[in-house]
């Protein structure tokens, strides 16, 4: 088949990125703030506005695309290409008809799924993954993203949710700590983004971290006060690395793969953080007679990109979603 | 396809069953003690005459059987028909070669499989998962055994361990309690028969329990033990059932069911633990705009045999393991 470039669309909670993308490749790309709380609606416009100025570089128009892919902060109906929910990020998109949008905007057809499963497919296909038939991935971020590959499918489930929410896995039968998603004790209540700016919030810190706003504390903060000996920052990050070994000891032991691939901004830290987890998986994960790999991936920022114009690709030239 | 009966065992920890069935029908059935300590070897000798047994009483020789299907307390290579660990039963298991002991004892190709991912089958195909599509089976017993079926095709992996290992996803990161596999604070190392015993053996005990010995003691003990009054029976249950709910909901969050089966022999408890595991599921799982049933399995028995039966008929008379 003869491939044509992809409008590839990540709607991020706090930036949307536009990407005309050609396989691992991205031919002209845009940043703009989401403000996703003023919706989805009102992003459209500033979306439209940010393609054509991508096309306009390329001196391209839509026609040459093949379709338009787009990598959604929430779950999503993959076979409605309708927004689920979002955890207050962008609160009227189950009501913004993606498709029609991209139709009549754009004339182009629309896959629309979730951000960490397009990601593991942009990983899989064309980064740290490639060529490895069942991995899962680990976006590390304001919350916990997951997607799974098994056997060289992605897994989507009968509400399009298996493989999506390893964020929300609980890991504390004996903690009442609540997780934004109603669960208890959920990894991304215990170690994510959000859950670190809450305890920092509700507890005095001494040390580097207590000249910041905990609002603009992130891991990256606390891997930096670390190497300023900050004793504080070292007792968040040995917690912290807990939880995601004993997160991915629980993914390794419920999808079987052989490869999980950590993203996302935290693992820009990588090297303070891949040895301890890695470490602690070789001793609990139940692997007799193998070995699950433990990588970073190869593309944090626009994994979700590739992924969203990989599938646009294989769905759309294969007939599935052209009308 | 005309059906033909098939010879289904299931090589329990601690007594094998024997069954000639057709569909959910067992024609004839033995049970023996396992005696799984001396190893599956010294086992096979056993198995031979309860099966000749079970053909004499239907008159039938092992011509007449569509091929023989065994489910193994342990984790077995589905792609080798080999067993491959079993923690302490059968130890010799994986140096047997059970395809040919059916072949030459009783002149059939053989399936083999994990327990719990062929009592998955059985109660999927006959009996409280029937018409499902996605669905959970969870065996509460010795340990905690899961299967997993999503979008009506069971969930194997790339080592065979997708879907069985729902028993050792860790549910408590700040535990050290050690579990059978090696890691830490795994749901059967926190809520099975093994677990309870070993914990009503450390400590000193009131009550109706204090009279049995711990190596006596199941859950079935414990609810009766509480509808007699006993108060640290009654905490015993709120603390396995918070557990196994906690299991639940990252089994709904990890596979995305439309329903959870318990099954085992704790649930011929069931009026005692399902309703406040509904309970808390309900309130806990994270399904907007859906509700996933939690159900007792039809067959806690022979779910396994029945599953037995599905897959050989279904692999062999497709020839798949035909050679």
């Amino acid at each position: 088949m003869s491939r044509q470039p992809v409008l590839a669309i990540d709607l991020g909670g706090t930036e949307i990125k536009i990407g005309i993308v050609d396989g691992a490749h991205i031919l002209a790309e845009r940043k703009i703030p989401a403000l996703a709380g003023r919706g989805l609606r009102a992003a459209l416009d500033r979306v439209d506005e940010a393609t054509r100025e991508c096309l306009g570089e390329l001196s391209m128009d839509s026609g040459s695309l093949c379709g338009c892919g787009v990598a959604f902060a929430g779950l999503v109906d993959c076979g409605e290409n309708r927004a689920l929910g979002s955890n207050g990020k962008y609160e009227d998109a189950a009501t913004v008809d993606m498709s029609r949008w991209a139709k009549s905007r754009w004339g182009l057809e629309l896959v629309l799924d979730n951000d960490a499963r397009m990601a593991t497919v942009g990983e899989w296909q064309f980064g740290a993954g490639a060529g490895v038939s069942d991995l899962v991935v680990v976006t590390l971020g304001t919350g916990i993203g997951t997607g799974v590959v098994i056997d060289g499918k992605v897994l989507v489930g009968r509400h399009f949710r298996a493989g999506n929410l390893g964020g929300h896995i609980p890991l504390s039968v004996d903690s009442n700590v609540m997780c934004s998603c109603g669960n208890r004790a959920c990894a991304e209540s215990l170690a994510s983004t959000w859950a670190l700016r809450r305890d920092l919030a509700a507890e005095s810190i001494e040390g580097d971290l207590s000249t910041a706003e905990p609002s603009e504390i992130g891991f990256q903060e606390i891997f930096a006060a670390i190497e300023n000996g900050d004793d504080e920052a070292a007792a968040i990050a040995v917690r912290v690395i807990r939880v995601w070994s004993t997160l991915i000891v629980a993914l390794i032991h419920a999808y079987d793969p052989d490869l999980v691939i950590l993203t996302g901004n935290v693992t820009r830290s990588g090297d303070a953080i891949l040895p301890g987890i890695r470490d602690y998986v070789n001793q609990y994960a139940w692997t007799p007679g193998y070995e699950v790999r433990i990588e970073q991936g190869e593309y944090p920022a626009i994994a979700a990109l590739l992924g969203a114009g990989y599938v646009v690709t294989r769905d759309l030239n294969d007939g599935k979603h052209v009308q």
